[in-house]
């Protein structure tokens, strides 16, 4: 009853753990279980044991066994009472006591997560807190506890065949996302009303025309001067009313049954002018340069530095405030690599990264144009295949 | 340049830290900084003081130091940088040093939150790792640093007079999805255009015409039998499209500024028939008897003893298959109080509390009932005005 296999996955997995010298790895976080099982928990109070050797083991709500088969553990316990706000932690203690009885060595946790990819229940996600890793130590010893987080993130960086599939998908299914984005843009409309059609056609068609099982888009839009500010880690789209030739930027992540994709674009409300048009074609040439210079064995900073000098040629290099790009796929961002100016990050096939140059000039506005960039045996791919023009 | 200050809620928290013993607390939680300071943060990597004596000091990135404001600390300490993935942390580290130079005693941090409500960036949010822990204890020693986590839900239990009113305005906002439900529910449409409808509903009036500053809804669809699981922790809308007689329930989760409401309906595509109305008849008369039990001094097992014994009488006591209610307000769910057959929760004037019986038999169906409810001096108010009716 279990569903696709990725072979690719499982070895890696087990080399990874060897190499690190543990036993195994204990992990609950649901961006992890997709990576180590093929599932992706709708609530996240699911627990899996990945030996050093032999098969992983896992332990899910009953409600989410259908789920769990998605994936390719076999070794699945169901229990039941998820309502009951101690069973799941009790439920966790007698796996972890039951798995690991005959265990002597180094066990890996999720200890350094400082951010998390939300899993369908999204409203009140479940977390790592002192409770669940004191539980683990009963029964590991603080001592042979070790953090993993390293490791997992590693393993992450190179997505398999299958893995790129699912990212691909949810690159299309966000390209639903940038069209209603680029129709939608004109005067009078809010942004507010823009981000909340562009998340709401994403989720629609993502389940309704690619059959995903859960879908959800989280857009960010700012227009006017204040694209100007668009470089920051959150911006909360606002009642403004687009007013003609403004600058509009869409900032839009979106997951796709656990899968994520990064984008951004711009279009401008009405008739772009000259000088928006000619900034959109520095940033528009900086991301190609970018994405031509990555392939295996490139670094991080090679790649960021080929963005930069794009932008720092026509006079621009101070307005481009950010990293070129970041990794993506079992998150919004996740790292590495890392395409910035001192990352030393050695790109490797199979890694998926966002590349993203911007420039930002207080009083006029900015200009960012992301993608998710595959990086392939013999160089790159671009995962989405919207339009990036300023007008649609 | 502070907003609204909260006297109330300032003085309660200064009680309860001389209560336990404490020189303070230390939190980051956007949730718990929304209670702590009336600021709720975008990202989540501010960090605030809570001494047991004197002011709360707030340590933020630069780009909220203007939503910083809106609450009642004065002495917030701004720091750029925050796209460096080090700096937020190193920042919290001096900000701790130099807060907490002079101090000796025991200080209060959040361990033990296995929960966490979204912030506005919710695609990504923050949470307490091990390097944040390690950090407090560099600077404080493992030996002086107390879980706080009881503390700090036991005052957000008890809600301020200031607080009411934002919890009751998400309760309004919320309504218009609960509004968008009734009117989309009939034959032909699929689950996730409702959920989605809703949320978008709820996002753009909540910002449009109540002028909140951020809105975000979360809305779970069932539809036809598979109501009768609608009690599971999570329920993923379908494409399952609505056929004549269905009964459909939608579970609302609504975040409005930080302040949470939780509401479910029930609504049938087309005519009702008489059993449907006959069994929303029941959940709804067992709704209204545990409103009219809740008043101060009266325990949270007294209040579900109320409601189940309605459901009982005509046979349906095992299809009530979960609590009465639990708190809710700076999360979706949060505890105390608990509505339960074993909780000894003493209701407070102020507290919120979620009360949803239910019925739910397996090939037919499920139905419940969900509103917020204020706990006053002299009993209980609802905190929506809106219908509960199974047909519009």
């Amino acid at each position: 009853m279990t569903g696709y296999v990725d072979s690719e996955r499982i070895e890696r997995v087990h080399a990874a753990i060897h190499r690190a010298g543990l036993d195994g790895i204990l992990c609950t976080m649901p961006e992890n279980l997709l990576m180590l099982t093929g599932y992706w928990s709708r609530i996240g109070l699911s627990l899996m044991w990945f030996p050093a050797e032999g098969d992983p083991a896992l332990l899910a709500p009953e409600t989410e066994l259908e789920i769990a088969e998605t994936g390719w553990v076999r070794d699945i316990r169901g229990y039941a009472g998820e309502l009951d706000a101690a069973r799941p932690r009790a439920e966790m203690s007698s796996f972890v006591s039951e798995r690991l009885r005959k265990v002597s060595g180094k066990i890996g946790y999720e200890a350094s997560f400082a951010q998390i990819a939300p899993p369908p229940l999204a409203g009140e996600p479940h977390v790592i807190d002192k409770g669940y890793v004191d539980m683990l130590a009963t029964h590991v010893g603080q001592e042979r506890l070790q953090d993993a987080t390293d490791l997992i993130y590693e393993l992450r960086s190179r997505k398999t065949s299958h893995e790129i599939e699912q990212i691909r998908r949810a690159n299309q299914i966000a390209g639903i996302g940038l069209k209603t984005f680029q129709e939608m843009v004109a005067p009078g409309q809010s942004e507010i009303e823009i981000a909340t059609s562009v998340e709401r056609a994403i989720a629609v068609a993502g389940m309704q025309d690619y059959s995903a099982r859960s879908v959800r888009a989280w857009a960010q839009i700012c227009s006017g001067p204040s694209t100007a500010k668009a470089w920051r880690l959150y911006v909360q789209a606002s009642t403004r009313r687009l007013e003609p030739g403004d600058l509009v930027m869409l900032e839009l992540g979106t997951v796709v049954d656990g899968y994520w994709s990064d984008l951004t674009r711009v279009a401008v409300a009405g008739q772009p002018t000259q000088q928006q048009l000619d900034i959109w074609q520095i940033v528009a040439d900086a991301q190609n340069t970018a994405v031509l210079a990555i392939q295996p064995g490139v670094t991080g900073r090679a790649v960021d530095t080929a963005a930069r000098g794009l932008i720092a040629a026509p006079g621009y290099g101070d307005a481009f405030v950010h990293v070129t790009g970041h990794g993506v796929g079992f998150r919004y961002h996740e790292l590495p690599p890392l395409l910035s100016s001192t990352s030393e990050d050695l790109l490797t096939a199979g890694m998926i990264t966002s590349v993203e140059p911007g420039i930002y000039l207080s009083g006029w506005g900015g200009i960012r144009l992301e993608d998710n960039v595959l990086v392939t045996e013999s160089g790159a791919e671009r995962l989405s295949t919207a339009s990036l023009t300023l007008t649609p």
